[in-house]
């Protein structure tokens, strides 16, 4: 089976068959058992990583295992027919495999360092003549998420109950949400530990981060409205996060670097760093009624990001917080400046006040039972084109 | 070595000399090696649990395994000489051993659980009008914590950096935070995994329970309050919080149960419960200065809990949520009624306000460096009595 050079590599977990999962390799429609790759003694390290069921301790081998092992998988797939992967048997169709959640997530923080996003939530939330707080522009803002509820992409998604009040209701009420929405964002997984008590300079950060990923942060709004004040989000979004399959090594992002926006005011000397820190990766998110087809609603990018990696690694230690392999840190919607490239429905239906009109003519404001929404996402400059795994849930 | 049988058996993990770090049992003075108990051949479970270095794989055996284990125990214990226990090399100095953190946290959530913290907080931190939050009397107030960060109880913490700015300053500084505080909690660990999208009701929960420990959630109130507007603290908690070494077992607790306050207004159906979940658990902090002597600043009780740990569970997971073998839920700060009773600086001093002073003429608003903060907690009815593992903490 002849692999096309072409395509990036992106790790992840996977099983096929009856067989245990293992880590894969994905290439364009095709995944690499690396379990059976490691069977012909190439490796110079210990290859029981590879037999897993997740990546946490082959990440933990280093940058220098871990973007070593991609290498020498890239030059054997440049070699005329692909050297020693020639071998079908170490190839497993992408289509048919099952996968698997990629990390076993120890800790997940998830920023809003959009500031597109939060000026709308802001508007809609509080107050709209002051949307965005006074700390917004002096700190990547952040919480703590849920790590128990993180599920691999394709899990269905259960609509969750619990305590509502709309402003109608005298006292509230426990009820399914009516107000289900998604959030589009990215992640980035840690790569090392850190030391608890030391913090990690922006300059630092890249060494701690081993590569991204699609994420989606689902969110029942009106759960979120009554229970967030004064200590933030808690069930109105630990009932499920949906991450990729597939993870994409930081260093195979470097070709899309683009520059961020301007930060005014300038920022404290620990929030400062050189450099281009922001990606140019085109986001598209569909939704799909039951039994329908896919409408594109929203299409962002993650260059529209206020605070890159580097300062919410920065921010996240400064006080001395330490970091382990796997913990997720994710960017936060990722809303854009015009309406299109909003990426939750609580942005695109102003609130639930506007309708969104799908292909078949149905409208939707929120997210109905039986809808499957699906995140993409890819770089492309000078005829290089990167693939993110996708992140697909349906509500049920 | 003969060991009382009044006192109770706490789990935990401890290492002595250069052995590795295994299973104990903390029995007043010592510490009952579970490893080298496990050696007399006369558990019919599979013994390699007490061999590992968390209490993770032993408490998800269940609790059938894990109380009979405990009752097996004490039943020796009652034997004249301790029968099969009497052998000294099974026992182990507990002030000789060192301890390690009992559990692998995968999820901690910190409550906000005692009406009389909420009041007190809301009053300092925003409106002393409104000091309760309209949500507070419908739900237990709740946000996801930092695990990484959870230390074993006598650990130094690091006085954290971080952003602050008080009302005199133009803009945020970056400073040591001045406002260094603990809060008095009791967190509980969660035995059995929960399957995703199903809740957990008030009756399961005591299933769910393995144990309790004391619990301080270190806080920062400067870093705090200027970044937890909109989502909830962040740096100003997770540069640190203090696990007691040692758990107590739910079932320990039965004999020290008392009514809880009366909830009103009336809760939803899923927050209803039958029967007593309160326990009166004594609760004490002594500040020791660097050199000096211990000054009790505060005496509370777990028994003012507005919200018990059954709510808290079937809240958490009400809306599908999960929880897994090792989460720590963390009931909040423990204030009672008086001022004597408050579980944190921040109300003791009335927010800076009020010197504390110390045995030594010395006062203190908030922690200085060098300082060292202990709690300590037990339960007394009827000639038994039962006292938690303390939590230590110095500043550095």
């Amino acid at each position: 089976m002849r692999q096309s050079s072409s395509h990036a590599l992106l790790w992840g977990i996977f099983s096929n068959g009856n067989e245990s999962p293992r880590v894969g390799l994905a290439s364009g429609d095709h995944i690499l058992d690396m379990a059976a790759v490691a069977e012909l003694g190439l490796f110079n390290f210990d290859v029981s990583v590879f037999y897993e069921d997740h990546l946490n301790p082959f990440i933990a081998l280093g940058k220098e295992i871990t973007n070593g092992a991609l290498s020498q998988v890239q030059s054997w797939l440049d070699e005329p027919g692909a050297g020693p992967l020639a071998d079908p048997s170490l190839w497993v169709d992408r289509k048919t495999a099952t996968v698997h959640l990629p990390v076993r997530v120890g800790d997940y923080t998830d920023f809003y360092s959009s500031i597109e996003h939060a000026t709308n939530v802001g508007k809609l939330f509080r107050d709209p003549e002051n949307a965005l707080l006074p700390n917004w522009r002096h700190l990547p803002v952040g919480y703590h998420g849920r790590s128990s509820s993180i599920v691999v992409s394709g899990t269905d998604i259960r609509r969750p109950h619990g305590q509502v009040k709309p402003n109608h209701y005298d006292a509230p009420k426990f009820e399914p949400t009516s107000r289900l929405d998604f959030e589009l964002e990215m992640g980035f997984i840690i790569g090392k530990d850190s030391e608890l008590g030391k913090p990690i300079s922006t300059a630092e950060a890249p060494d701690y981060i081993f590569g991204l990923a699609l994420f989606n942060d689902w969110s029942a709004r009106d759960i979120q409205k009554w229970e967030y004040v004064p200590l933030g989000p808690f069930l109105g979004k630990n009932f499920a996060s949906t991450l990729s399959a597939w993870i994409v090594p930081y260093e195979t992002l470097e070709p899309f670097r683009v520059p961020g926006p301007k930060q005014d005011p300038e920022v404290l000397d620990y929030l400062q760093y050189e450099g281009n820190h922001n990606y140019d990766v085109h986001l598209e998110v569909t939704l799909t009624p039951a039994g329908g087809e896919p409408t594109v609603i929203s299409r962002s990018n993650y260059k529209y990001m206020y605070w890159n990696m580097l300062q919410q690694l920065a921010h996240h230690t400064v006080n001395g917080c330490n970091v382990r392999v796997g913990d997720l840190l994710a960017s936060g919607t990722i809303s854009g400046k015009d309406a299109m490239s909003y990426g939750s429905l609580l942005e695109l239906s102003d609130g639930g006040r506007k309708d969104i009109v799908l292909k078949d003519g149905t409208i939707r404001r929120w997210i109905e039972d039986g809808d499957t929404v699906t995140f993409r996402g890819w770089m492309e400059r000078g005829g290089l084109r990167v693939e993110f795994g996708e992140v697909v849930g349906r509500i049920v």
